[in-house]
């Protein structure tokens, strides 16, 4: 499949490093491909520099917003989610339009802190904004209550014994997802419904980042036994 | 043990069977015994009347909240998360001082019809409010995550395997609760951290109630796999 990752913070280039191995033909989109490949500073939870990434995967290419979207048939958002609107009006509406946006991005406010604040919560979500503002957009919410290696690689994680969910309203859009979920490894994934069922999904970030810090580590995922 | 629960729903009299069942002393607290004695339609949750629950539970005594909490031990808000802070002024904060109070209540809003809301949120949680109402209590967050028949009979749902949470400020006070939880049989109980971890154990319930939706059945629980 032709896809999309907007984002090049930790998860987008987890994310396209892994779709890329499983055969898929992928584009990073970001909003000034030069400005991004020269970065030689180090990401933020401590990964290579992209460039250094990139050069260990140079079959990805690198291209703006705009560019990545228009050639892609799925797009992933995996950027900042307090810029994730901004960055998907770059991609452009009709880059967007009927196409599947698989939205793994979480709305936190960093601004006061840790923990964060999540916003919108409760009566909305990011994912619902997207749906909103790309009514056009096929919007499916996922992955976002695991870290980056787990998205990609449940095996690391009890043996991929745990839970992903997917939230849309587009039941061929979830099913793309699950598909490419599945093609991660993910065996457990549960449809919770319509795309605002997404609040819930992004409202599991407060205690995702208090177990993480219990635990000390981002190598766990919820599962939901039963 | 002397265990004051407070709330006579679905969950307080669960808590407290159970409870009794292990063999504390356990004494339901409620605005007006006389009236939840005379109750006689079935549970929110089609229960049975609380009549007939304690005809087949004798040994719990029914008391108004101050003399249930006055009597305890330990307290057990098992009330309607938007009545708690109501129900735990009449307990009297100085039957309160001193003693654990493990607050397993959802401060969920259902004026606006479902999904409910969450309120307060981010920013601060129920068990914050209840502690800070009552500095001298020794809150314990803990069991919100769960339906009440997996609280008290976690081997009910995949043989036990799953996780209970607490929050708190009190070490000595989540040391009481943790023993109460192994007493259910929980044996994954991971310590969040202080009172305002309580804060994602309670933005947990958005999605409990989607998965809840999605499976069926509240016979389910999270479990942190790693």
């Amino acid at each position: 499949m032709k896809i999309a990752v907007l984002g090049t913070g930790t998860v987008g280039p987890t994310i396209a490093g892994a779709l890329s191995a499983l055969g898929h033909d992928v584009v990073i989109g970001t909003r000034d491909p030069k400005a991004t490949l020269s970065r030689t500073e180090p990401g933020a939870m401590g990964g290579p520099p992209f460039a250094v990434w990139h050069a260990a995967h140079s079959r990805i290419d690198v291209a703006t917003f705009t560019e990545a979207a228009a050639r892609a048939d799925l797009i992933i958002n995996a950027t900042n989610g307090a810029g994730s609107l901004q960055a998907l009006t770059a991609a452009g509406a009709a880059n967007l339009a009927g196409k599947v946006l698989m939205d793994i991005a979480n709305p936190l406010d960093f601004s006061h802190g840790f923990p964060p604040s999540l916003n919108p919560v409760n009566t909305d979500s990011l994912a619902e904004q997207l749906q909103r503002a790309f009514p056009e957009a096929r919007v499916v919410k996922t992955l976002n209550t695991m870290t980056a290696s787990v998205m990609v690689d449940p095996a690391s994680v009890a043996g991929g014994d745990h839970t992903v969910f997917v939230s849309g309203n587009d039941a061929a859009a979830k099913e793309t997802v699950t598909g490419l979920l599945a093609g991660f490894g993910h065996r457990d994934i549960i449809d919770l419904g319509d795309i605002t069922t997404a609040r819930g999904a992004e409202m599991v970030l407060p205690i995702w980042l208090r177990v993480w810090g219990a635990l000390g580590t981002g190598a766990f995922n919820f599962k939901i036994a039963r």
